[in-house]
């Protein structure tokens, strides 16, 4: 086992990581930017190296600060957290050549997954289902009918320059596909001079909802049942759960089956997420897969009661994994807490956080670096809490996390509580019955 | 279901009382001694009330100011949460004469197993083991003998009108019987002014092993297994854990059923414990049954993953049980932090809280009214907070405990967790062998 683990990350997930190795009897190392100097972090770990000023590009993206911190400190391995270097695969590779164990996917496998054209092909190899299209560029109206006819309407063409929404366009019928390809075409090459078109099918209504895979040296890969992360704001996701309301004991079944096949096809190793698209159908495509933990592994943690950092680290040093699919045996959820003002577009709020009361008791788990006193720096994420709650059900999980949140208290800054208390409120949420387009016609002008 | 349930208490049972309620959607009124205006339970509650001034006498143990208390906001149940009336016959009485619901166990049922003798007797009807011994006092020497060697030895004589160890002799033969008769006589004779003694089996090295209950108004009763509370301070526990490392399958079975049996020959209702004395050969003996929740209840609620208030609040309610008994899926630790001063004689610390971090993250539960800001009366009981982990074995629960106390910062008191940081690092303890006699040749010293 490891001696010595450097921590390259900062705010909670640094203090979650601590937690595991304390528990586990291993040393930690905690690196902080100037700005994050009174962090807890900084003050639970065995020891701390100031690694560089606010910036990030300077402090926790600076490769030969951080391996010369691993250096100097002894450390034995390096856990890099979510973000900043967690899937560089430049930052695995050194790692790696100055014998320091990067806690995470190799170089290899985080090109294989990191470039979307490789990793739809690695998929479709193993057999995993991707959003189906086109095989490259759209030639004509006629090959594009031909394909849509194929794989079944709507399908949506996209211009392969483009980005924002625009040079894209939904298409139902044959009847509607001229115009849509006139003017999508049009557009693209008004916007980005090239009207180069591909076709995807259109996932209608659809829900975000990701695997949970554990992979040893071993070539055993297992999964620990999924998440639903449907309920985001512009692709930042907000509130995750597990398991999905949407969900059925075939589905997982499937999804699981599948996720473990993908990631079999890299020999991954480690803890990963893949992440799918489900539509109502119950059909599910591929989206992405995460070579790192997750921010919202916690709900995966409490509905299987074990410690993924721990399994992270275990595996990271050669341990091998019995090799078995664990099913959710409670309902958790977790909201994120960020320094943000929901009733005002989500604007950052950082500044000092005056009063804190964090609530307790049975069910309720917080993982946040700050306290009363604490300052949040303008220069990173704005999440200050995860909030999570776990249950029987996922009816007794709401009200639970409902009661959690109303006795949060976060004075100084604006939070995104009262979204949450709200949300825990809304009768389709309630109801488990949401898309990845829930909260567009979400109001957030009554927070 | 209640509408609107008043909370004869205080501190942190208080709380958690008020957190479920709000789980259940049933409003609370919270009562407090002029001494408490500034407790948590009162913030968190939808109304409070002020019974009077700190002296538990003429406040929280005042039964006509509770009442009217509930008359005057409406409530329909009075949940006594532990200590002050929880387990006053009285109380219950009265509570059921206004037409409001006792939560807890009716005056009847109170006064069966408040009784020593009366509990005892029920007990042995029930088929429960109870300490073997004379049937009231002991005629002769000869007679001692007689149920000593039936009994089998090591027994205890002891005085009836005694106490304190005085007239008190354990005896291991009948060589030994003699001398300790007369001399136990004597004593007694002089201590008390009457030599009276009666024999029982002394228990050998015995652990503190009890089972929780719950019954309905229906007749069903069920076990939800067991907790070890062997590490107490003269008879004050101060670390409970399910389930007991000294268990076995086949004797959880067997007091299970014991407990199930006991309680059901009151036919009683609601949730209780019965706590048992199991000496070294498992053989296990019924001390005493407590007719309310219990400090210790949440290493329970962690490990079969149910909320035992809830549960409780159910059953008063007039919900039926399923009847099944539930096994322990986890291991759960909880000590009790007070303000008090383990290194020397545990005196108690009240006064003002200046600082206060509070752990958190996987498996670790809070369950506190306590606040930075905060002043300790000196009125009541010391207990400041309940930490609980949960792990998928004991040595994990050993291991995430030490890391959540060594986060636990509380300043401008003392506190036990000094002690409890010491005992995570006891070998004894480690290895699950200890007895209720563990902490007489604990060294305080070094805290």
């Amino acid at each position: 086992m490891f001696k010595k683990i450097l921590i390259a990350n900062r705010g909670e997930i640094a203090l979650r990581i601590i937690r595991t190795c304390k528990e586990m009897g291993i040393k930690t190392v905690a690196v902080y930017s100037t700005a994050d100097k009174e962090s807890l972090h900084v003050r639970f770990a065995d020891e701390a190296v100031c690694i560089g000023p606010p910036a990030s590009a300077q402090s926790y993206l600076n490769i030969p600060t951080l391996i010369a911190a691993a250096e100097i400190t002894n450390a034995d391995a390096i856990h890099p957290g979510y973000g900043f270097l967690s899937e560089n695969a430049e930052f695995s590779r050194i790692c790696q050549e100055n014998g320091i164990k990067f806690i995470g996917a190799t170089a290899e496998m985080i090109n294989q997954m990191g470039d979307k054209a490789t990793a739809k092909a690695t998929m479709i190899k193993a057999g995993v289902p991707v959003v189906p299209g086109s095989d490259g560029l759209l030639e004509s109206v006629e090959q594009g009918k031909k394909i849509a006819n194929k794989i079944k309407y709507p399908v949506i063409i996209k211009a392969t320059a483009g980005g924002g929404g625009r040079g894209m366009r939904i298409i139902h019928s044959d009847e509607e596909f001229q115009k849509a390809w006139d003017d999508a075409r049009t557009e693209s090459k008004a916007a980005f001079g090239n009207d180069g078109m591909y076709l995807e099918k259109y996932v209608v209504e659809p829900r975000h909802i990701e695997v949970q895979i554990v992979g040893d040296q071993y070539g055993r890969v297992c999964h620990l049942s999924e998440r639903d992360c449907s309920i985001q704001r512009r692709h930042q996701k907000l509130v995750e759960e597990a398991p999905s309301p949407f969900m059925t004991p075939e589905l997982r079944e499937r999804m699981g089956a599948a996720a473990v096949a993908g990631a079999s096809a890299i020999n991954y190793e480690g803890v990963g997420t893949i992440e799918f698209l489900v539509d109502k159908n119950r059909d599910f495509y591929f989206m992405e897969m995460n070579t790192r933990i997750q921010v919202e592994h916690p709900v995966t943690e409490e509905v299987i009661n074990y410690d993924l950092i721990k399994e992270q680290i275990k595996v990271a040093a050669g341990i091998p994994i019995s090799g078995n699919n664990y099913g959710p045996k409670l309902h958790a959820m977790e909201c994120r807490i960020n320094a943000e003002d929901p009733a005002n577009g989500f604007r950052p709020s950082p500044g000092k956080i005056t009063v804190l009361h964090i609530p307790g008791g049975h069910g309720v788990r917080v993982d946040t670096h700050v306290y009363a006193g604490y300052s949040i720096p303008p220069n990173y994420d704005s999440m200050i809490a995860k909030l999570i709650t776990v249950a029987q059900t996922r009816e007794e999980c709401i009200v639970k996390m409902k009661r959690a949140l109303s006795e949060f208290v976060v004075e100084g800054v604006k939070t995104t509580i009262p979204f949450h208390l709200k949300l825990m409120d809304d009768e389709k949420f309630k109801e488990g019955v949401f898309t990845t387009a829930f909260l567009e016609t979400f109001d957030f002008s009554t927070l």
